[in-house]
């Protein structure tokens, strides 16, 4: 899946950046940060139609996409009823979907309940497709966010330790960004989860091969004292089993304001949002510590997102 | 709620109206309605992004906040599945959604089904926040172009008598234009339902600590030849007893042929539509009899919002 | 329903075509398909916006003709929920939804479950009413470009062969084209279909009065070595008896290797789309064997609604 141009002809999966395309997107995303504070539409896709296919609804990341379009001067078309017309109800095939729908415009972004899906969209179609989201998969905008947001809030995208906390298992969050910080060196990350919400063998065996130092924990309270990012996802209650559930919720997983004490000056505390019980904070500390990270973090979503949009679409003809 | 300054941050409800906001809002309504004729685009909000978050779907009133914005040039981001990324199903709060949401756009409409959501929402954002219907709570924009509706159709906002007919308890419509009624001089309001549908005291007190005059009948026919409006309500079948709704549609409380033959000429027929039973008048009267004024009132919606999104977002750094 | 005007006003059914309208749209159509190629965004239809009202979801249609509307530089405001504001839910008639949306925009565009929705509508609305399917009553954009795509592919739309194959009883598709194919000189049909599922009367009475040659089969196989077009339709198993549904799939009405090589050089397949088990090829003959046209096919939705949309929403002073 990894490609070796200088520029992605799509974008499903973290593995497929390489740092040049890191430093390349991120230039642009820094860009456009900037000009998104004079709120100035720009003209740069002027003309151009994204299409949002979700087989799912993720309103959030949905509008994160088509905001980034709208400020780029393109157009939206979206669905969140893709599965309407999917193999699900009329038994069409994905290829056949994208057969059709890369005809009304000039890039697709994909959320599906499949792992896989936009890796199968991409193979086929004549025009760029974006993974927002595969099941229990990947979501490498969301990755791409968080290491921009790293960046941005530690000035560095190596010699750092993170933490990773929740249920590893079942959220891809984790793993999309894992395989991103794989790529730079003195990254020391630790798993904090409880035992049957494990970080699962294949992102270890990833980790092992890429020679990132990594361990696992058991009680976050030893960890918060030591690390620059604590990295929260949240409890996907409907994908946990009871007991599993309750656990996850005791101390020793989440940041209350006993746990948040425990973190050091200049550490960041990031989620990829919506979050629940995993973190107890007041209103004020979120406004005013600047240790809270994760609203900084969802906005960067805007620029990162443009700045991806702006490399798959803008001179087509460069690329072939 | 209420504000003093000379122009809205957000409307939420509609106490916030003083007399000078309202000929504000209604001036650049007449400029907006006389350009509707002539159906050229505006370029009054270009590069602005309006976010509507819809908890609860009501696809009138978000296509007339979207034609509303589209004519002015900006741009629109729709949801009708808020309420799946919402605390219901994620647990997420109101607030951390604002929080990630105003990154994405310029202002944002929310419809909710919980009274003060909108406050709420308006309360933490860094966007002009519209209520666009609160559960039981108010519906302003709805209030306000009711109001433009009397004025353009009577020709004056003092000195008239207006009916309410139908489920005044749960009806939000009747509740939001009062409070605006209750600024100007002279307006008889008569309150007409079944016993159980009665409007509720709180806006009763308000009716009296500002003066206005109201009172309350149990049958139509009674008041039609006195007053200047009828203001019909829908009666909401799924939200009303059995009896109450059989009640409802007696011919006490409806507008059929016979009852039409009461008003007196030169008054109006008003209801903010969709409508069922409370109307039952051929499509020939309603196409041709000035007084049926509810498509002309459903019509004014477009340049009343029109007018409050530039109120709201044009050269937002004049008000600070 | 016919008009015989310079113009249509509405579209609601392939009836109200007559040759010289078809001649124009197809013109239309070639001009953008050409400038589709170089994919600039046209400005034709700027500051117009297409309402689209969909009362059962239809999201590749839907897309079609929000492609087709922002190529044209135009507005698309949109729902699939609209039967939640329906005489279904609400109890409001067809008549008043419309005489309420048409403020909202340029245009109309209704998908509905009961035959003849979109000729209420179009009888009371200001502004022109597509019909994008109306239950089992028509589909009158499929059928337009289903005969560009005839003319595009066979360089003609006299003097052919086509064979309409599958559920012929529950389908709108084969209906709406025959009345199109109609027109035209030399057209000899063959409908085949399982005896359960044939072409119902009223088509058959309307190709008699027409002089249109048809006949009847229940072998594909028969059939495939004689005809220049195969327009197949999909087995909608949800509207079909199990019996039905099970001898549809079996191998005189399906096209799969084995039948394909039946097929005359220069003949062409047809597919409304989404397709399922009745056509079984594999990808690589899909893409290379030029017989293969129901991409082409999708494709040519496009252009073609771009053309309707044109045709009447330029100018709209030009037709009274």
């Amino acid at each position: 899946m990894a490609q070796n141009s200088a520029r992605l002809k799509y974008f499903t999966a973290s593995q497929q950046l390489n740092k040049k395309l890191i430093a390349d997107l991120f230039a642009r995303a820094d860009r456009f940060k900037d000009g998104l504070k004079s709120k100035r539409r720009l003209n740069i896709l002027n003309g151009k139609t994204l299409i949002l296919l979700f087989y799912e609804p993720s309103t959030r990341t949905r509008l994160s996409f088509e905001a980034a379009m709208v400020n780029l001067g393109g157009n939206v078309l979206s669905t969140e009823n893709a599965k309407d017309f999917s193999s699900a109800v009329k038994g069409e095939t994905l290829e056949d979907t994208v057969r059709v729908v890369q005809e009304y415009g000039d890039a697709i972004v994909v959320r599906h309940t499949e792992e896989g899906a936009a890796d199968r969209m991409a193979a086929i179609s004549r025009v760029p497709v974006i993974n927002a989201g595969d099941g229990r998969g990947q979501h490498p905008t969301q990755a791409l966010l968080d290491l921009y947001t790293i960046k941005e809030e530690l000035g560095r995208m190596n010699d750092f330790k993170i933490a990773f906390v929740g249920d590893l298992t079942n959220g891809r969050t984790a793993r999309s960004v894992s395989y991103l910080l794989g790529k730079f060196d003195g990254v020391e990350m630790t798993f904090v989860s409880p035992h049957n919400l494990r970080m699962r063998d294949d992102i270890k065996e990833y980790l092992n091969k890429h020679k990132v130092s990594f361990s696992e924990e058991h009680d976050l309270r030893k960890v918060l004292p030591k690390v620059d990012i604590v990295y929260m996802t949240r409890l996907q209650k409907e994908r946990m089993a009871e007991a599993d559930f309750a656990l996850a919720k005791a101390s020793q997983f989440i940041i209350n304001m006993e746990n948040f004490k425990l973190l050091k000056q200049g550490s960041r505390i990031m989620h990829p949002l919506p979050k629940v019980d995993e973190i107890q904070l007041p209103i004020e500390i979120e406004q005013k510590d600047q240790r809270v990270a994760y609203f900084r973090q969802a906005a960067n979503g805007l620029p990162v997102r443009m700045a991806l949009l702006e490399h798959l679409l803008q001179d087509p003809g460069d690329y072939q």
